[in-house]
């Protein structure tokens, strides 16, 4: 058993320290000595990326059923265990990863531990749960179907990925839901909720030790602590879908119509990332960007227009999303596609790129005051990155961002081809040349 | 100039302490020494209650207009005044006030409180911008209706209440934003966004006397300050309308069916709502909750299915919300009735007394570690009601519950005939047999 420190922080503020215990699991805690919430997150290296076409939504599947019952918890007796102490107890599956979290007090933490790692190292997973829980499961994606400005998103990675893990919904479909066997999701339980895998992460106003004792013990009583396993390695490659252009429109009687358009952009780990955020924050960041400012303050054509970023091990995607109605939509588009093309041409300027930092300065420091986030960080650092960056450090990379690498990076991303999505009533409408 | 100390705090922490300034504006704060950011509030005492009825939507159209421009800063610098600095500058209107707010570092304190003072003192409310921003207005209410998760619960409020103000949409209608001149809006600025009428709420690292004088000299710049009128006294009553029965059915083609169904309930000022509170926990307050474990976990007819309570000056709502495929819904509703008439004939158990409690209370104390829920506990308090409980006070009266008043408060509202808002493909179904 090996503890590092990975920060030294502050008056005892910001302390980050991390511990593999024997067979591979990790421990990442930071101490917030002046909060009573602890944060908990239970962090597992699957997603749905990791899914054969035919198990597609088998890992959200599986989170779902995590909460169903352990041989000593039923399902009410977990819920009950933590929203009785006026805690919340939760999870989320993303394409690359899986989490269960809890919020308590500190004076709960040892019960928040507990119960986290009962639900994932053992779960029964049985069939009649399955079964009861397929039905909640496909409520999901109709509820998900229902909100188009959620579901456009989805529409997008299935044009930009094609029919590849990455480009396929994390829900799975109607379909996909409705042929998965209990044996293949426990198989995908068996297969990967291993203490090599998993990355326990805790913040607040903790102390290292005590968090390793507990994880131990709860590990430890479950049979999932020991041997010889060293943890895994972080993911930095993908399946290597080669990522494509062309239009999605999917004809629906909706008020609105809901387009993303965008392209493939940087993956978690490239060093440009930096830059990217400060032109993601000019063009369409925030209510001062100039998507948002020339779209909804200038002719009012809309209401929610923004644009963004997200990573994975091996590539990325840069989106601009706009909701208008439906006769809008080609001034939209237009709008669009003349600002993309106007910060390929010619730079941002000085002003917009000290605002676009410091919004990204902001952002990050202004969450760092919730336990949830700080858990959040590190412990998706511990899984996906091979370094965890000080606060300081990113604060210092943001800043050393010039001009250049701006340019560059507006140049390489946002002159590829672009992708688009469409959710609206609009029949067989010909949206290609908006993307030519 | 008086300044008073509503709650005394802990070794510097949670000192509650308020003024007021010459000509009735009211400036509270809550000091909270450990962290970094500072969360301000300006909020308006008026709301969409407050419109006549060819008026609906005014206040929230107002809110947007309000960062379109004043005499020294336009739109762009409004916004970039503050994300700039990598603050968030935001604003939301219900139905009994309005509330304007930022999140900045604690050194960005003055320049949040000058925009702010700025937007909500001298905005200019052009007819130029009326007319661009009414397009947005029209975008907002068509992305509101194409979210049935959202939109029932305005269908509910409309079969409630009736065609009263409580009972139309904070929104407004397509006709009503479309009939709005810039005229009556700008009477409702001019009538409604004074000194008496405004709080401003202040949560951080800060000193009472500083925000007293940075509010003080923001207000003056803009001649808002001085005069002997007094606070407005928070508002106790409301238009009376009786509150009807009934069913709604909005028939749409979505996947899934959308029901609210429920009845009247307690006033924000009324003694019960603590046990009303702990009653709403047991029913549907989470996932330990009897209807989440009936609908959800045993028989996995929905995704989303929980019970709320919302408070306004005379009178409230209980209601329960379930998403549902359509062909579920009798099902749904069947056990919806069943288990309100249950807490109705029986009691809740003591356990669910005891876990109801732990939920409310810890809702609260994880809540006081952000300062934007601090500062809207004091800003809404100061508004709303006559006095301002310390977080120990509403613990107190939380932990003082009875079962004998969980009883007595369950016969009471949940015995009530009820009302029944569904959206979802039905054509003309009749649901009245479910309210019966």
């Amino acid at each position: 058993m090996t503890t590092t420190t990975l920060h030294p922080g502050r008056d005892g503020a910001g302390v980050v320290r991390r511990t593999v215990l024997p067979g591979g699991l990790r421990v990442v805690t930071e101490t917030m000595p002046t909060v009573r919430s602890v944060a908990v997150g239970m962090w597992v290296g699957i997603g749905s990326r990791d899914e054969a076409p035919e198990h597609t939504g088998a890992t959200h599947f599986l989170e779902h059923l995590l909460f169903k019952g352990t041989p000593t918890r039923d399902a009410l007796e977990i819920s009950a265990a933590i929203e009785g102490i006026g805690g919340e107890i939760n999870a989320f599956t993303a394409k690359e990863y899986t989490c269960y979290y809890a919020r308590v007090l500190d004076e709960d933490l040892p019960l928040a531990i507990d119960v986290l790692a009962d639900v994932v190292t053992s779960s029964l997973v049985t069939a009649e749960d399955v079964e009861s829980e397929r039905g909640v499961i496909l409520e999901e994606i109709a509820m998900h179907d229902d909100d188009p400005s959620d579901a456009v998103h989805e529409a997008f990675s299935a044009q930009l990925y094609g029919d590849v893990p990455l480009g396929r919904p994390i829900l799975g479909s109607v379909e996909s839901i409705n042929t998965l066997s209990r044996d293949r999701i426990a198989e995908y339980y068996q297969s990967y909720y291993l203490p090599p895998h998993t990355v326990v992460s805790v913040c607040g106003n903790v102390s290292h030790e005590r968090v390793v004792e507990l994880v131990a013990t709860a590990y430890e009583r479950a049979g999932a602590l020991g041997g010889t396993a060293q943890p895994v390695a972080p993911r930095l490659s993908g399946e290597g879908a080669a990522p494509r252009s062309g239009v999605r429109l999917v004809d629906r009687p909706t008020e609105q119509a809901n387009l993303v358009l965008g392209t493939t952009a940087l993956s978690r780990t490239d060093d440009r990332r930096f830059a990217l955020g400060v032109l993601n924050a000019a063009l369409g960041g925030g209510m001062s960007s100039r998507l948002f400012q020339e779209i909804r303050e200038k002719r009012g054509l809309a209401y929610s227009a923004y644009s963004y970023t997200t990573q994975y091990a091996d590539t990325g995607q840069f989106g601009v999303y706009v909701g208008c109605l439906p006769g809008k939509i080609d001034d939209v588009l237009k709008i669009c596609r003349e600002e993309i093309s106007r910060v390929v041409a010619e730079s941002i300027t000085e002003e917009e790129i000290a605002r676009g930092k410091g919004q990204m300065r902001g952002g990050l420091v202004l969450g760092l005051e919730d336990t949830g986030s700080r858990m959040s960080r590190i412990g998706k650092s511990e899984l996906v990155y091979d370094t965890l960056m000080s606060v300081d450090e990113v604060l210092a990379r943001i800043e050393a961002v010039t001009p250049e690498e701006v340019d560059a990076i507006a140049r390489e991303i946002l002159s590829q081809p672009m992708t688009l999505a469409v959710i609206g009533p609009y029949g067989d409408k010909d949206f290609s040349s908006f993307i030519a």
